[in-house]
């Protein structure tokens, strides 16, 4: 048996199976993507995650490939010229590349790696049309503070807000009405399989694409006004990957049934005794080195060889993620999601407090 | 029970459950995309498919999201400024639209709805750098010939070649020296749940994006030279459907067990004996009159009142598909797909023999 606590693709959500043969008995991957009861299933999956997530009802639900999919059709949509990124890791490098990729005037504020820009940090150059956030970067284990971005809307209304919430989402309580472009993928926290990518978009960003539909290319299948035209008839503009779809609506309902507060304070409290175990530990130290910017989600230690404890926690079935690029041998990085249980965890802690 | 003739999404093909068991087993869902696991998954598929379809070995095969994705990758990568197009149907027309959409200097060479070009007609304005041909026409079940398109090519060798072969592979045999991009979705022929859009790329069209790279935007994390840099490590450049790649390898093999010669004959002499039927139905007429030019795997019947057939044959568990847009009603389009057995060919053809 192994369990996965990779920071994604990740231990599947129990009873996807179960969920997988339901798919097969309802003939789910064989209905037409122009059929009514392709619409229902839509519906659900987005009734369910408007619910899961507090989503307002005027905020669209759009789904793509993957999260880079995202970035890509957010800076297409939202930015004529300027985009500003704040850059503490791989993944919102990976978002600032994308703009200038796109030919965007992209800038940046950096952060060290395992740092996170503070509230004090977050200004944008003036004409900045999009500030991007990475709340939880998943290559480092940092994570910004919500109320930080919430501030900086409300100094800068006029500057759309796109967050990166590729990891964290639906553990991280979001307030929409301060955010316009907010996505993440379904082999995170939600314990699917990979293939999905949701994008909420706010009607400001909304606009702003219609805004520049005569200007620039939008793109074309996957523009903003493309998906939207789809999307109120609860349909997607190419075929979707309706399996993920319809596993996304099943694992949304069994978090709600199960209740998001209670399950988020299981993931916080287990990543508090996660973390002091690093903080006491022989040879592991917490790689973010301020406790008030360190993800709930994704752990990540620093360590001499983290090749060697990967291989040694491997021999018993828990299967850790190695350092992300130039940290490959130098971390380990642990997801804490809500696919492995709490008897996972405590396995975890034991096999990584034998580890010296 | 319910035997899916639809178009795509479709039936799925036979043992596709423990195909899932196996992923399910094998931890394919859970596997990092960085992994050596994933990177043998990736091998063994894309030489699955390189076998299928006797892909030449510099050719590069990538994973897109949808056979749409790959129209826009297409013109992105290929296209300066002139893509030329032969139209006869919904999907010839979204390529179009596709190019438009990129702000590209689109031209078309339009047939009716049920024609196909032919030879004759393949002509391209001077200045094109891509020429466009939908084999397959989903929407009206049309076909050209690809020998009319080799010739093209033989004649224009300067002119790019891309083909839509998204429901007719691998059912239709190609000559890839004569081809620069073709392109497929998983959920037609191959019996897959949707979610995967194989592209297929010659060494001059990968030049032709190289050339392009400095001079325009190409894409992001799909330009190809995004996805080559990955392809050449066994990867994706973004965590892609791994299940999608891992069931179309599982499939692919199948058919080359069981002999892809062996399965084109099988799909054509049902086309054969369908295409007698609609001939002699007292109600029902092939929508593409000229014999020379119908799709061996979606063959469109015209009728008076489809719905009324439609619902008849889904009484008896027989899902067949409806007229594209403007033919939703006029027309019954049936798959003749791999999946579905000669029984459930027969078994179609009995209650379609009952309607009248």
């Amino acid at each position: 048996v192994k369990t996965f606590f990779t920071p994604g693709p990740s231990q599947l959500y129990p009873g996807i199976d179960t969920f997988f043969a339901d798919a097969l008995k309802e003939h789910v991957m064989s209905m037409s993507h122009r059929s009514g009861a392709f619409s229902d299933m839509f519906d659900r999956t987005v009734a369910n995650l408007r619910t899961l997530m507090d989503i307002p009802s005027d905020y669209h639900i759009f789904f793509l490939g993957s999260a880079t999919e995202a970035m890509e059709r957010i800076i297409q949509n939202t930015v004529e010229s300027r985009s500003h990124h704040f850059v503490n890791g791989a993944f919102a490098k990976r978002f600032f590349t994308t703009a200038q990729e796109l030919r965007k005037q992209a800038t940046e504020t950096r952060s060290s790696w395992g740092d996170a820009a503070k509230g004090s940090d977050m200004h944008v150059p003036k004409g900045t049309e999009l500030a991007v956030f990475t709340h939880n970067e998943t290559s480092t284990g940092a994570a910004l503070h919500m109320e930080d971005i919430y501030a900086f809307k409300r100094a800068n209304p006029e500057v759309l807000v796109a967050v990166d919430v590729v990891s964290s989402a639906p553990i991280v309580k979001l307030d929409f009405s301060y955010l316009d472009c907010v996505f993440f993928s379904v082999q995170k926290a939600f314990g699917l399989p990979a293939g999905v990518g949701v994008l909420i978009v706010s009607p400001a960003a909304l606009a702003k694409a219609q805004y520049l539909e005569g200007k620039t290319t939008t793109g074309s299948h996957h523009s903003f006004a493309s998906l939207v035209t789809s999307a109120v008839k609860s349909q997607t503009p190419a075929t979707p990957n309706v399996l993920g779809m319809y596993l996304l609506g099943r694992v949304a309902a069994d978090m709600n049934d199960k209740g998001i507060d209670q399950l988020r304070e299981r993931i916080t409290g287990r990543a508090a005794r996660l973390y002091e175990l690093l903080e006491t530990h022989a040879v592991l130290r917490p790689f973010v080195k301020d406790p008030e910017y360190r993800s709930d989600t994704v752990i990540v230690a620093q360590t001499q060889d983290s090749t060697l404890l990967a291989r040694k926690l491997a021999n018993e079935g828990l299967m850790v993620g190695k350092g992300y690029g130039d940290y490959k041998t130098a971390h380990l990085r642990i997801a804490n999601f809500p696919a492995t249980s709490g008897e996972h965890v405590d396995q975890l802690m034991t096999a990584l407090q034998q580890c010296a």
